[in-house]
């Protein structure tokens, strides 16, 4: 006899003499789709699946989310992503689809934190995120904070969730948190991270920061999340809970979990100290490239007619010789560029040999310490401003948001 | 008074209150060009630069270089790079102009460790390396092995070391350690790595290895030298002594410095346990291209007609929908289209979210753990063996030189 299984059921598969446990989602011909909480789908025969438990999500019964006047009024927008996400279980494949007041759903303890305010900006998956929902992001965020939020959680995907904070640390100033967080592991898996890290981020959106930040695990244990500078973070793994990291820079905070509590570092930007200001104009036809040996330089040409282009050399900020000269044709017609470093620690100085020399002669803009992906969300933001050469070249040099940072004693 | 100085004179400048050391370049302009400890060029007043020694390399008597016949016999093949390089006394910048011998005599320690052979096969800045040269570097390093060597150590610039490095890790089986090593600062400068680096690369390259490996600083301190899988180290800074790191893997094993201890993790491959194969067809038509949030898909059209394309997607192996059809018709026109992460740590795995299934059905490659620079190279080497569709993406899933890592117990 076969069991009649509903979608999301928890269910117990025996394979060989080894009984693991996962998420029931569909039959297909004649085999039960499981989805293992390894994440991997998996085809059983059906007198090999047993039920355990339901627990589907379509047929949970709305929760009434009790909101404590007393507390701090917080705006959550979401744009999608995995903290927003759940298993499609006509597919198997996670795809996002919550709101944001599922979330709170999701996670109650964010109703001892504050109260919530919610707005779906996007539902996508964040490898289609666009500079101009950047634009449209910036000023979601703006609005809310005019209208009195004591700081914005932006629940995001995490595959391009450095590159949107980075878009929004320049284009906004916030005299409170404005808080990026995702998840590394769908809300259905065990291992989800989706709750701590969206309690460490309403923790870090009513503490005493003032500046864009993104939250998430600090180690794969469940005891501690980092608050990383939104042009200092960068995705250095593609599935660890702790995958985001702050690159030549240490996080500007923490927030212990359970507890809740909020540590910031001294050169955290400090609430109120900052006055709101939104300045969303974005060019968005700008471009990153990375060099590679044997690169053929013709292929510079693809980003003729771009106003800017992000390289990232190698070293000190290095290309072939024979690609320093089609940089050089882009310059002379107008497309700014700036050289970043593939390293992604360090910074970039082409002072030191050769190539980099002639790279300078050509006109091409040494990044300092930014990193590839922030140096092209602030080209654009730049250019979105002005397009005098010189004045471009001042503001990429210039830190804006704690993208370029000070000089080492060691001069490098 | 003002003295008369040689290019090369250690001198020392007064600049307001603080007196800086570095190097006499030049007279220029009237004032003294002087390339500080720090690595910078300044111009100073005449009046303000004292002479301190003269050790100019120009001038530098020949030094005989005792060879051991009781010493196992190296060969040295030196391609250029930081590692043999000095300054252009004439533009301050550092090129690469030292033989091989010349490391002999800069490094008189090595005499200790092992007879040597040197070879100049070319004398580049690493940034101007092609895959024409690793091929030539390839039947270099065979013919050495071949001919007796008990190991060899390539002399490389630090920019694209781990690309080369790779490269022969995919063009060669090797039954003696082939060590590449470089230094992050001139030999010129106090705080020179050349010493150290060659003095740990001999260790290695007469130890109980039998890989490719890099060889370098394993921290800022002078007391160890990692060894690293070539398929499995990347630069990860761009001035930092200890800019290389295994990615995704710890390093294969260690040179304690000054003693020249050598300790191997039971994973390196030994010494003697794989025959000598050389197989150097390679493919170079193939292009590397970083994702990122509204790249303009027509951007993918630039590699029409190339046999290989590495994308290095976002988080688990994305792009934007609107790429994936970019991508599905390079596929369908010949391109063989191999999907890695930018995060760099981890593995790639497109069965998760929509946009990586429509890829896998778009035709493009599952990178597996592959940083994105290795399966550049690894794609360049399958290529040049075989135009079979299914058997390149065998190859390219298949580990054959460290590069694909085991899957972890969480499956991903």
């Amino acid at each position: 006899m076969t069991e009649t299984f509903a979608s999301g059921d928890r269910v117990a598969c025996t394979i060989g003499d080894t009984e693991l446990s996962g998420t029931y989602i569909t039959d297909r011909d004649g085999m039960r789709v499981v989805k293992l909480d390894s994440g991997y789908n998996i085809g059983v025969d059906p007198s090999r699946v047993a039920f355990l438990e339901r627990t589907s999500g379509g047929d949970q019964p709305a929760v009434e989310v009790d909101q404590d006047p007393a507390l701090p009024e917080l705006a959550i927008i979401s744009t999608g992503g995995t903290i927003a996400s759940r298993i499609d279980y006509r597919t198997g494949a996670v795809t996002s689809q919550f709101t944001a007041a599922d979330i709170l759903r999701a996670i109650p303890g964010l109703a001892e934190i504050a109260r919530f305010r919610t707005q779906i900006l996007a539902t996508i998956l964040s490898e289609n995120m666009t500079p101009a929902l950047w634009q449209q992001l910036a000023r979601a965020v703006h609005d809310a904070i005019a209208d009195g939020a004591a700081g914005v959680i932006v629940t995001h995907g995490t595959d391009t969730m450095s590159y949107s904070a980075a878009a929004l640390a320049f284009m906004l100033q916030s005299p409170v948190p404005v808080i990026f967080v995702g998840s590394q592991r769908s809300a259905d898996r065990p291992s989800s991270d989706n709750v701590m890290n969206g309690i460490c981020a309403a923790a870090t959106a009513v503490s005493e920061l003032g500046e864009v930040a993104v939250v998430m695990h600090e180690s794969p244990s469940d005891d501690r999340c980092a608050i990383h500078r939104a042009t200092r973070v960068r995705k250095l793994h593609t599935s660890r809970r702790d995958a985001f990291r702050s690159v030549e820079s240490a996080p500007i905070g923490y927030v212990e979990y359970p507890a809740r509590t909020v540590t910031l570092e001294p050169d955290a930007v400090q609430r109120g100290t900052r006055p709101l200001i939104l300045d969303d104009r974005l060019e968005p036809r700008c471009g990153l490239v990375q060099f590679y040996p044997g690169m053929d330089p013709v292929l510079f040409d693809a980003f003729s007619g771009y106003s800017g282009l992000v390289v990232a050399g190698t070293g000190l900020g290095h290309v072939s010789s024979a690609c320093i000269e089609r940089l050089g044709a882009l310059v002379d017609a107008g497309t700014v560029v700036v050289m970043t470093s593939q390293c992604l620690y360090g910074r970039v100085c082409d002072r030191v040999y050769d190539t980099g020399r002639d790279l300078l002669t050509a006109g091409v803009i040494e990044g300092a310490t930014m990193l590839p992906e922030v140096a092209l969300v602030k080209l654009m933001c730049v250019l979105g401003r002005t397009r005098d050469r010189d004045e471009v070249q001042r503001l990429m040099q210039t830190d804006l948001a704690g993208e370029v940072l000070g000089r080492s004693p060691h001069g490098l």
